[in-house]
């Protein structure tokens, strides 16, 4: 088996016709969005743009590891980051191929030997436990602190740019409400813009675009429209991306954290005002 | 074994003191919100408040079902109420008692004869199917369309002054922000109104009320503060509850869903407009 010709196949950014390093929803929002009939309160009929959901079915080898519910733009991606982020898959190098069937709705991501997380599984079933926590448990096992030092720092006028330019952009949002957006920048360029139903998805998506297209995230910065919980703020971490950003409020556990393995956090970032919980050093005032 | 002693330990609102028929955040604000300091973009510190959230291991008899990110504020109608929701388990009587264990963050169900979904669990192992994709499959299983028939319409003015109280209510949201509320009324009255970290734990709280305080579900209506997405709708159907309503838009899949199951769904609930996308012979104008 010769894994780098293999690993040829994700080149998903050749697959969506997409150029490198700048990846935005505004093509996929003709796929995705639809016209749906309401009634408002004056009791007139209104068309309204909706999103749709799907239910898409995420395997690991023969291994069912998660259903999700997701516009399933870019369920490769989505896998793969899902797994990442668990702890499930460590690196791109473990990736045999991944292959996504629109009939079943399912994305198979195949390795090339069986993984800890399916020879544990046949152990949990045995002892009744359960996918879900323990998963929970792999999660802290893999994180690691960020590293603090060799940063360049980001300007905060940067970092308003930013969120400025996201805001202008066209998005699934913008069209239909009623989803969450996450989006990858590196100094004052945006590279990758994911949306979902799920804030989870969305993060989810940007981590298996960086494993996939082999992105060093240690430089990037990435924003979210999704308040930062603990589950959040544990991607972040894990994807090894030192500056976190959001629109959106925080959980007393986020920023605890976030302060434990030093990443830098930022909520509430609205026009000139935000608040900054954890890792001010990455940030030039 | 006297099931209806047993039973009588589930009265959770004698254990919280409340009076039956109104239970709202206020009295547990002081326990799940604290102070932390945090930076300004004057690089001034501040002092904000922020929810805490605790992983909550949910169990059914041995068998781990669900580890969750919660408030942690009423752990046995999150873990009676996901269950009830997931068809896991189907009415009060199957139940045994319900532990919570604050020290292991647990709550367990006991159950008198083993469930179903313990049964299958075993054969799910043996095909390496994983809970959460067949827990999908079960839900729909379960849920049957909500009765045309017999129901006392609610007035549009009604609802739009139940909307405001609930806004004006002490809640975690007020205090913290960061969190989703769901509230479930009758006519004028508000009953029950759960906060947590994740609408669907909000939503399951409510259920699992409803659920151990064998209240008829059949006239009320639920709001939430939350996006109306599938999955908030599937919850909502197997409630039983006619009428959801949001402040938040929906996506196509869930009008899809409100519309095949006979749902009144209202969203974009803001002052005096909204818009309906099913069910509207329910309300009156």
């Amino acid at each position: 088996m010769d894994n780098a010709v293999e690993i040829n196949k994700y080149s998903y950014m050749d697959k969506y016709q997409k150029k490198v390093n700048f990846l935005t929803p505004e093509d996929n929002i003709p796929k995705l969005v639809s016209k749906v009939r309401v009634f408002n309160e004056e009791n007139k009929v209104k068309y309204i743009n909706l999103i749709d959901e799907k239910i898409l079915t995420i395997y690991l080898n023969s291994q069912e590891v998660l259903t999700a519910l997701t516009v399933c733009d870019y369920p490769e991606y989505l896998a793969v980051g899902f797994m990442y982020n668990q702890n499930i898959i460590s690196s791109k190098a473990e990736i045999k191929e991944v292959e996504f069937n629109q009939e079943l709705s399912a994305v198979v991501v195949r390795t090339s030997k069986e993984t800890l997380f399916e020879a544990q599984n046949v152990k949990r079933i045995k002892t009744s436990g359960c996918a879900m926590g323990t998963v929970f448990g792999d999660m802290f096992n893999k994180i690691k602190p960020i590293p603090k030092q060799n940063f360049k720092k980001y300007a905060i006028n940067d970092i308003r740019n930013l969120v400025k330019e996201i805001i202008g952009l066209p998005s699934l949002y913008m069209e239909a409400g009623a989803i969450h957006g996450s989006v990858l920048c590196e100094r004052d360029q945006i590279l990758v813009y994911m949306e979902d139903v799920g804030r989870h998805n969305a993060i989810d998506k940007i981590s298996g675009w960086i494993v996939l297209e082999e992105i060093d995230p240690t430089d990037k910065i990435l924003y979210t429209t999704g308040r930062l919980t603990s589950e959040m703020v544990l991607k972040a971490i894990s994807m090894g991306v030192p500056i976190l950003v959001s629109r959106s409020g925080f959980t007393k556990s986020a920023v605890h954290l976030a302060r434990k393995f030093n990443l830098s956090m930022i909520g509430r970032f609205k026009g000139k005002r935000f608040l900054c919980v954890s890792g001010f050093e990455r940030i030039l005032l």
